[in-house]
């Protein structure tokens, strides 16, 4: 049979698993946004049932067979080779679990979700003990079939973005950490920006309509897309033409929302320009959690609250709330929206100590996994690195350990990405402003367009034929280079602490 | 092995089934409701993939040794012993169908389904010709695979009402016609009451607000359920914990959402009661599409159109609309939504007419099956026959031939349902009120409670273990009898038409 006869087999093959996954992601999304109390316990089995019938199609002789062949054929053009390797590598780590394995592990994931939610309404973590356990439980027996070298973390991680380790982000981290503690404290030596402007009363519908066009100012197109409110902010998508994206409204905080839609306005920008004709094949996906972490963090911190982004926006952002903010000019508003300060919830954070929030989960995930601590722990170990890390308190179990959906969700090994996206962040917005002249000058007059093509060119297009690592040099000129972090919040610490207020 | 072992994996094996079913059917209301028009492409081929696979997994050999072992096998109870046995009736039927036979109908659906929407965007129907032949090319090779004995119409039917046929439903309809026709005839020639009352602005807010109340009111229960906006009003549950409902609002017409909660409102009842535990199974699944329909019937008219439900809930009524109904008294307001009105769109029409709307789409669909008509004839021989059933002229294709989603939905073989529903709900109806010492008075007290008591009773309990006839004997003692309607028709109207203007 000619090559490209069986590379179509093998393309209808992916593509009809695909499906059967973002039917899944539907489902999620439904449960997340629209669906009735009642309807969680059907809705688990149907899941389960979605994610483990896509498992099984993935794993079968069948697609070892088209995939084995593929690999050695001749005719293929180099991204249907890229195509063939990385399924061959998918298929090599997947099929060692078993679909039994990911029906139980998708039936744990429900379990745990509610008792999540459940424990959440009565902040009261002792209900989450449990299901928690049971995670990590099948998450470690998930790292012995998947295998690993150094450390069970590692096959967790590797899901995530392929290569990271705990030997990688333990280097990473003992590098990054002095840096961002010596930071810190400068800064915290000095007055900080009044924030208070930030936490009036910001009423719902204005909020959802300015949320509505910042992600409409950004380039997120509607008609392949749209927003929903969700308890937890969140992105997903069905195909690169239908990418939703979630968001809560806080009454008395203007940040809440804002920052949410141009985050997960960040990641729906990737998604929505992935290479449509590749749907299903690794070539239409993303390139790696930490890559889309990027992705959200550059339209939220880089533009999202860069001085030169609000120089033009600042006006139209006072239509909104005139009451609010026509008493304000537009260096408070900057000054307040980049204040730092140690604090108790992650996805409130500043870009800052956002760190030392990644850190302390990644310390307590890799424990539980190689057992040296337990679940009922957990709570205990949390309080105590937030007193070491950022010196606060934590005071109740919604504001410490609960705080998160991850774990719920199964997902153990996700939230060292959120610092690697954060990092490599910083050195692709440098990249951006450094090949496109008078990229920073744009935005200042309120375009975006440019960082979008290079976005576009530089990180889109290739779906996941690179690793992060790969894309990052390809696009940067250098692997992952934490100092343009540094140097980045260094400049806008230095900025905001000193000419904003 | 055990009976009940192989049982319980039987069970099993139809639960995953169903899961996917449901699966498609989350797919299929986000479609309608919340889906970006972008979306429609991925969204066809994930529904096909979803079809298919849950057709395959439905005729493997696996379900066909499963089901003729229990078949045969001792231990089993009543039940599952009619479980089995429809499973294995519908199993020999559906693996006439292969799954590519499958897939291939789902695509044309969609592909039918978005060409029905930009016909009607557009108000031309020459789009929708060739769409359509392609459904009913498709629906003839159905028919042929699945055999009938006398017309091909009746092996389609028989998929939405077991044992229903084109010679049961010509006699009904034969039957029925001129009682219809005379006691319309009667029926014009007194002076219709006034129902200008109801084209009023009714604003879109007050109209949500008591729609939800309404469903609220005749016991919809929202934890297990929710209402949305879609174009055509629709029911679907994804288990019966998770049951939705959808209206349109029409700001100039009091009818339009007010009869569509009622009607959608009483399938939704009956779903959230079929019995939790056959999840899945014959016993779990609604009997037919016409007793379903009975269900919506009875609520929307035989309630929602009843002098006595009104009596106690009129008041209640004004409270939501004070501008427009504070001058009309309750029988006006009686008289206005009983009018009897030949007209153009089915879902509009009065009780009375609405069966010459199904009699067209009967005939058209009947004579498409056997080839007697031509697809491009479709709108002019709808146009003739409203002329001649209903002395009604067809302005546009909106208002003729476009006006239903069901063919786009390839749900050839339906319609009559709606008629034959209509008959069963009278009868019920009936019967209900004759078992139930004081169900009027109840009903007049504002109290449906005794109703739906009779109806868990003798309908929703019994999920699909009869069919549509054996349940109304033994619901009513006597099967279907269309008799039960003319009377109930002629005591409504005479009353409608003397006392209530």
């Amino acid at each position: 049979m000619k090559a490209s006869t069986v590379y179509q087999r093998y393309q209808t093959k992916m593509q009809k698993i695909a499906d059967l996954k973002y039917a899944a992601a539907v489902l999620e999304w439904d449960q997340e946004t629209y669906m009735p109390a009642g309807g969680s316990n059907a809705r688990s089995r149907q899941l389960a049932t979605l994610h483990e019938h896509a498992h099984e199609l993935f794993i079968s002789d069948e697609t070892g067979h088209l995939l084995n062949e593929l690999a050695v054929a001749d005719g293929l053009d180099e991204i249907q080779q890229k195509n063939i390797a990385l399924s061959l590598q998918d298929y090599n780590l997947k099929k060692r679990l078993s679909p039994a394995f990911v029906r139980l592990l998708s039936e744990a994931i429900s379990t745990a979700y509610h008792a999540w939610v459940n424990a959440r309404t009565k902040n009261d973590g002792a209900g989450f003990i449990e299901p928690l356990a049971a995670i990590i439980n099948l998450k470690k027996q998930q790292a012995d079939m998947l295998g690993y070298t150094h450390h069970p973390y590692d096959a967790l991680m590797d899901e995530y973005d392929r290569g990271l380790t705990v030997t990688i982000t333990d280097q990473l981290f003992t590098n990054l950490r002095p840096k961002l503690t010596q930071l810190l404290t400068a800064i915290q030596q000095l007055p900080a920006p009044d924030d208070s402007l930030l936490k009036q009363h910001f009423p719902k519908q204005a909020q959802w309509d300015f949320g509505m066009q910042l992600l409409e100012k950004i380039g997120f197109d509607f008609t392949r897309g749209r927003q929903d409110i969700s308890l937890h902010p969140f992105t997903t998508n069905f195909s690169p033409d239908d990418v939703r994206v979630t968001t809560r409204i806080d009454e008395n905080d203007f940040g809440n929302m804002t920052w949410s839609c141009l985050h997960e306005g960040g990641h729906a920008l990737y998604e929505q320009r992935l290479p449509p004709e590749q749907y299903g094949l690794p070539a239409g996906e993303y390139c790696s959690l930490s890559i889309h972490e990027s992705q959200s963090r550059i339209w939220e911190n880089c533009v999202g609250r860069n001085p030169a982004y609000w120089q033009h926006n600042f006006t139209w952002l006072q239509t909104f709330f005139p009451e609010q903010l026509k008493q304000v000019n537009c260096p408070t508003f900057i000054g307040a929206i980049n204040k730092v300060q140690p604090s108790l919830i992650r996805t409130e954070a500043d870009e800052l100590t956002y760190h030392f929030h990644v850190m302390i989960r990644y310390e307590i995930e890799k424990a539980l996994l190689d057992g040296s601590i337990n679940t009922k722990d957990v709570a205990g170990i949390w309080n105590e690195l937030y007193k070491r890390y950022l010196g606060v308190t934590v005071t109740d179990d919604n504001h410490g350990f609960l705080q998160d959906i991850h774990w719920s969700h199964g997902s153990i090994g996700y939230f060292a990405t959120y610092s690697t996206g954060s990092l490599y962040a910083a050195q692709l917005y440098a990249a951006a402003c450094q090949q496109t002249p008078g990229l920073e000058a744009q935005i200042g007059q309120g375009n975006t367009s440019g960082l979008l093509q290079w976005l576009n060119k530089n990180i889109y297009a290739y779906g996941r034929l690179y690793t992060s690592e790969e894309l990052c040099k390809k696009a940067t000129g250098q692997y992952l280079n934490a100092q343009y972090f540094i140097d980045y919040a260094t400049a806008k610490y230095q900025n905001a602490y000193s000419s904003y207020f």
